[in-house]
């Protein structure tokens, strides 16, 4: 008799297991089952369904050759033996090795019998519970058939406003659609003080909000939804704390969690959050079940503990992993370093690794070095700027991440994918440093970003550096009573200086960066000085010098002021550019 | 007495050497000699100066924020204390440890005592011993000089027709400058029997050669310059074996060497080709001379041999090492992987580590394999096809080298660069199969080409595919003799199939992808089958299903009609897109 494989669930790895399975064992007879009608689908490409971006909901269940990934597909195409949607498993009977399932329409009940079980069940997403949640218009991103609900309501006219509850990256991209290609009047609240809470640190995550809001995307951090009201049934509002935002459309986007129900109800490992507990070939506590995707649990290697990754990418390697050793090759998957990217609107923004918050409360004595600088050779004409934050452990020079933020467009993923690629390794600054890059005028710099993120580091790890944060330079400039003896020391062509210098005489002076050595006696010693250039750079130089003429209290505010312009701070000198 | 530096050369490395040293040694006395007058500029710029991409050469000696980086810069901005532009070192007395000096207008000699000296003297380009390569109209691109003598030629008009010796990166380059913005016909000749030899395989190769040709620029592999003739003393026509090519402009750009000759007549070791030898520290065998840049051998971290790697971002990196190691700080520069990135029109090409054809000649016994397909979500609307191969050793599976061509922009580099990051540490098929990339859909696949390139690789070295060499196939499809017994099983729809089947009736029948299976029976037994589609997806599954029913030898084609389309054979039926 061949051998039995059941797969349960159809959207990224279980397809994944299927196909490379057959591939790999042509004798066995493998089983797909979903409870959906829709299956084997691009998840990840909702939003830009929702928007327009893709016209056709079908297009994120197509071949990239452009054939309709359903049943039939998987039978006649990939050659899967057996493919049942619209089938629920109710239970996994281990010790008869046997699956009871039902069909979703009719409620008929069955048992198929295994030798080795694939779950791939993946997630669902949180409900917060919060009162008027059930009404009519309010959403989570949970299934295609709801995105369909979502794009059907909208070019039916139905949503003027919208209120995308949680600022993490599936609800930006939810903005972001709504806004951009349908003109709906959307606002993100987040109950962190900042958006992508976690996945990037507060100065990044800021320059994130002001984009949205000068797309039109309102944008209130702190403030959580206290409850949703409705006329009718449908809703009409979102109240929090602070406001009551009116709403035709409310999209939950608070996480997700894993579907690991089935798991734990047959007796199989699980974590505190419900993930499957997986040994590296992706095996579960019974070796004749498998598991991968969005239901598993994995292991972060930064901080070596246990993680939970629900994206697609993720699933799909993992996929790859457990048909391998259902097929007897040897093979793992040892973890993740936790990769994001997203486009947000022409921006985009992306990390890998630990951001400062977080390698701080994972006990590491986290050390930043911010470079602010163009993404290729600045004397060629498309360049734009690039904001790339190195995290350390300042001990040991380990790198624990990387984030950033640059135009729209690839030059980012490509600084992200090169250090995503070294972190598992323990990489440190030095290595970062050094580390050879692809370089051409069109492209990069001879000096990647990436290199002088690492560069500033170690001139910060090493102590060579004094820096003030930005937010406590921020808050300064709204309240200068806080520092009363700081004096900003513009280090730019007087042109730029100029409007600051009419809008703060008390507290701005002006010696451009090439002057400061030949007019060092003008230096004050008299106040502390914040030493300011557009990128940090100069600043930095000047720091070293006036260290040299017993100059030796300033401050450099890293990332300067072509970040703090991109924080869209109230005192900001209208038309002034700022690089 | 201050510690004394001598730099010698400010391009790229002495200019780095100088300005980090004086940060890092407040009190050191530091001199930056250099023979010209134009210093620290972007020479990989060239192309685009030349082009008129960048309008004034100025932009090539800026720095980012616009300041120009002459002598006065590097003295009152950057504190340099002694700055001699025009000023040539002519020999290096170790023994007194100074450095002989001429000032290269008035011929006046002097001497500079030194403690620690640096030689960044950079490199020359080859000059080929052909007659007629001292004709006015003959350049090489070796210094700023040459490029704007180049430009103002062309801005006077008086050049229509130009001939570019070598198809190197370098001499694609400027090819481009000359054919897009000016309308030069142009014409690159290539002694070896592809562009960019030892840097890409000969499919990518041939995909920038057609390229190239589709825009307008004539290229000739295999065939050499025998002799430059002019009229006049004025440049006029190349002779190579083959043809008589008119010229009023020819380029020569047949790589480079280093300036090791100030090192070897002072007695330091140098390479048999005249690079410099140092340590990991970027020390000479005086350890009182350090050297970096163009003018140094270094170590290639694939091969474990060494290496010679001119280019401005090594350069850089190098400098940096020495300046630290000059204030005492223990810093090393390990070695390069060899990446490069290139713009071609609207595409781009890049690699890192080795080619296959390279990887064989160091003695590997290196197996390729190539992923075809979207650069991003094949439902994103800015979605591309992206070429990349991956080249490893078969036995003990470790990834010797990346390459590929993309559309241009930067999604090529992030998966170079990724690649370029751990390629020092020796990473195996599989690390790159799991390896965890920034995904999201504008910018990638879930399963990124990088993994996929892997993965494909991965089903080579274990025997799970068999293939037939690209050049083998079109070698066939011009001269059906050669293997009487092969026919194409087309695995694409109808509708793309159905020109080829018209033109190649005998050799060329269609059964789409997704009825294989139902319609085996179909499929002939009696002769060797060539399976093809757009990309060797659906060939490789097609082949693995094959096999089970006992037909067992066929070939895939790797990269398949994707890539042969864009090699511009003749056969090719007029219309058909292919993708």
């Amino acid at each position: 008799m061949p051998q039995r494989i059941v797969v349960v669930g159809a959207v990224a790895a279980g397809p994944k297991v299927a196909c490379r399975a057959r591939r790999l064992l042509p004798d066995a007879h493998i089983t797909l089952i979903d409870q959906d009608d829709l299956i084997s689908y691009g998840g990840c490409g909702i939003p830009y369904y929702v928007s327009g971006d893709v016209t056709d909901e079908k297009e994120l269940r197509e071949t990239s050759f452009h054939v309709l990934r359903d049943a039939r597909f998987f039978r006649d195409a990939k050659g899967i033996d057996d493919v049942r949607i619209l089938t629920r498993v109710t239970a996994v009977d281990r010790k008869e090795k046997q699956v009871h399932i039902q069909d979703v329409q009719t409620g008929e009940t069955g048992v198929l019998p295994y030798d080795k079980l694939v779950l791939a069940t993946g997630s669902r997403p949180n409900v917060l519970p919060v009162e008027g949640r059930d009404l009519d218009g309010v959403f989570t991103i949970s299934s295609l058939h709801k995105a369909i609900a979502i794009k059907e309501r909208i070019a039916r006219g139905q949503v003027e406003k919208a209120v995308v509850i949680g600022g993490g990256a599936i609800g930006i991209e939810m903005a972001e659609a709504l806004t951009d290609l349908w003109g709906v009047e959307t606002t993100i609240i987040e109950f962190m003080p900042q958006v992508l809470p976690r996945l990037v640190d507060r100065t990044l995550a800021r320059m994130v909000e002001h984009h949205l809001r000068e797309h039109g995307v309102q944008v209130f951090t702190g403030e959580g939804a206290q409850r949703i009201e409705g006329d009718g049934g449908r809703v009409r509002r979102v109240v929090t704390p602070n406001r009551t935002l009116e709403a035709d459309l409310v999209i939950m986007s608070a996480g997700v969690r894993p579907r690991g129900e089935l798991a734990r109800e047959a007796g199989l490992l699980c974590s505190p959050m419900g993930a499957i507990v997986v040994n590296r070939r992706m095996q579960t506590s019974d070796p004749d079940i498998y598991a991968a995707g969005d239901c598993v649990e994995t292991l972060h290697l930064v901080t070596g503990k246990k993680a939970y990754a629900p994206l697609g990418s993720v699933a799909n390697r993992q996929g790859r992993v457990v048909a391998d050793n259902l097929a007897g090759i040897p093979s793992t998957f040892d973890g993740v370093v936790g990769t994001f990217i997203m486009k947000v609107f022409d921006i985009c923004v992306g990390a890998t690794g630990l951001s400062t918050e977080v390698a701080r409360a994972e006990g590491f004595d986290a050390a930043e070095g911010m470079a602010v600088m163009s993404d290729r050779a600045h004397f060629f004409p498309t360049q734009a700027l690039m904001f790339l934050q190195m995290v350390a452990d300042r001990r040991s020079r380990r790198v624990l991440g990387v984030q950033g933020v640059g135009a729209m467009g690839d030059g980012l993923m490509a600084r992200i994918d090169a250090a995503a690629a070294l972190l598992p390794r323990r990489p440190t600054v030095d290595d970062f440093g050094t580390m050879e890059l692809a370089y051409a005028p069109p492209f990069s710099t001879a000096v990647d970003v990436l290199n002088t993120a690492a560069n500033i580091l170690d001139n910060v790890v090493s102590g060579r550096i004094a820096t003030v944060e930005m937010a406590e330079f921020l808050d300064w400039m709204d309240d200068p009573a806080r520092h009363p003896e700081w004096l900003v020391l513009d280090l730019r062509h007087p042109r730029e200086a100029e409007p600051f210098l009419k809008r703060f005489p008390d507290r701005w002076m002006n010696i451009p960066y090439d002057e400061v050595r030949p007019r060092r006696d003008e230096v004050p010693r008299d106040r502390r000085l914040i030493l300011v250039c557009n990128a940090g750079t100069r600043s930095y130089e000047i720091q070293r010098f006036l260290v040299t003429i017993g100059i030796d209290n300033t401050l450099v505010l890293p990332g300067a002021l072509n970040v703090a312009r991109r924080l869209g701070p109230a005192w900001w000198p209208e038309g002034t550019a700022g690089d």
